[in-house]
């Protein structure tokens, strides 16, 4: 059996079948790129250590397209994504899974670029990624890749975060811009060129985590504001926690290519996808410390308090305008941006 | 925002769009149907604790097409698939996840029927899926619904199976009849009436294996056959543990209708997916006590020993036919069966 090409080739059938090309196509791109260990081993799962605490586990199903944009690609967004989810308990993320459905007639060269950006993101992050599975389907019946990945972690002894612990007085930071992934892919897709000024923050924020978890562990809960942006989440954390919030707009920190694009596009940028920023809702004791410890680090430079938790029975979100009036935060009602992670 | 129409609605695009109607869909149909106190707090990420020991962790992506057939679906294959990877460690599963792609115009009632199945799936088999993930692609960019899930679990003390440990002299067992699962899913497709008969052997074989490890902890490895079936899955373990195989094809359990549908079909049984099989081998030593407590089990009645571990540095898989020829059973070359799990 020839080796795969990796220029010219692309993903047959064959590949799904479980059979000798089945495997090359693991043993030459998938174990290759992710090398480590437990892969090595070549079972149908990984055995691993856990150090003690409390395991975080989050899934999630990446479908953005185009596979490819400024600041990343699908695969270093698979791995961000998920490390994200599970450091957003608090949790050191330890480990990696993916799950690869394939179509018929992606070529092989653009596959391996995402593996080899998947692998990247994995090094960087310290993350492994230790076990994996590869499906194909007919071309028509998929959309180049999906990909899913399942991240797992431990909590440190003592945390215990989570979206139901917000309480009035709280106060609400975020760690940097917000809206700059989603309009970003918006603007690659529609061909308007903001993107040239932008690209996307997809980053691994487990580091920013680990150093606001140690110095203030009585955050309340910590969420990344990615589909739905900042406003939904802020309002799943509202109902959640049974609390309403007060925003400051003002306060909240958007890139001005960013708002630009977003006028041009009639997009409110509290709607638009992150892929690496975080909230925070702390004790309002704590958020000046937590605040100084996030501008120490290179992915909080731009953190801000942005609002207060405040009593309301309908938990609502509300911001005070720039121009000092009040306006309702509700929930995304339509849809906003298809396919953006 | 009136509820879902479960009956006669279909998936829309924003139902990914992490809006208020892609909250709806996971409160009214998924979080309902596998509610439990991991997904009843509402966060990215289920946490949870873990007896001591190994933890284990498996991946697989279905795609199935049908979606539905004799024995099963894509949500209780999607259940038994990962349990069954985990447990091959001799591990205990524990938790899953799931990551769906679904495609938009996907009738909600099939969906529900889907994700109910999954819920008895787990719920039969006592392991909770904790946390979830779901995205909508645009019609013809995928096929109704693709299911990733993720599973951990734990591994007794002691025990350490993995494809690497055969040695000759070995005995290989399997617990019960081959092709089902496959000859099933093909006679559907292809209108053929076969699987009237016969019906997909889709189930969680944990139990099975702890009964299993717990009286012959000496087990070398253990895998199910499913993609590629028993004849790929042992030439996989052969490479692994770089050893040879000899198969006697007399004492290989393949049920008469799925000879019979194999034979019209033009199908080598032996490289037909199982869904609910399992491989086990043991030193010889241990064969006997093994396959006892194996026919002493539900799933294991028609467990048999098929075969020897021998020397050979060539790796090769032989098994002497019915005939007393001797023949070799290679790796799976071309495509079999796409879309087969």
């Amino acid at each position: 059996m020839s080796r795969l090409d990796l220029k010219r080739g692309t993903v047959e059938m064959i590949h799904g079948s479980g059979g000798r090309a089945s495997a090359q196509l693991v043993a030459e791109l998938f174990a290759r790129a992710f090398r480590n260990e437990w892969l090595d081993q070549g079972n149908d799962q990984a055995q691993f250590d856990l150090p003690p605490g409390r395991v975080v586990m989050a899934t999630d199903s990446h479908v953005i397209s185009p596979l490819f944009f400024p600041g990343g690609d699908i695969g270093s967004l698979a791995v961000h994504g998920t490390i994200n989810d599970v450091a957003m308990a608090g949790a050191r993320p330890c480990y990696l899974a993916a799950g690869f459905v394939l179509e018929e007639g992606f070529p092989l060269a653009d596959l391996a670029r995402i593996v080899e950006s998947m692998a990247a993101a994995a090094r960087e992050a310290g993350v492994p990624i230790v076990t994996g599975d590869t499906k194909v389907v007919e071309r028509g019946k998929g959309d180049g890749v999906f990909i899913t990945t399942t991240g797992v972690g431990v909590v440190p002894e003592g945390l215990r975060l989570s979206g139901d612990q917000a309480r009035p007085g709280d106060r609400i930071l975020v760690s940097g811009s917000i809206g700059d992934h989603g309009v970003t892919i918006l603007s690659l897709r529609e061909g308007l060129g903001f993107e040239a000024d932008i690209g996307s923050d997809s980053q691994a924020l487990h580091g920013l985590v680990a150093a606001m978890v140690e110095a203030v562990p009585q955050i309340r809960c910590l969420r990344d504001p990615t589909r739905g942006g900042l406003g939904n989440t802020l309002n799943e954390l509202a109902q959640q926690s049974r609390v309403g919030m007060q925003l400051d707009e003002r306060t909240i920190p958007v890139r001005e290519a960013v708002r630009a694009a977003c006028e041009f596009l009639g997009l409110d940028p509290l709607y638009v996808a992150n892929e690496g920023k975080l909230i925070a809702i702390c004790p309002a004791e704590h958020a000046e410390q937590l605040l100084a410890v996030m501008h120490a680090h290179p992915q909080g430079r731009e953190a801000a308090i942005v609002g207060t938790v405040v009593e309301d029975p309908q938990c609502f979100v509300q911001m005070q305008t720039q121009f000092g009036g009040n306006r309702m935060v509700d929930w995304l009602n339509g849809e906003q941006l298809p396919r953006i992670c």
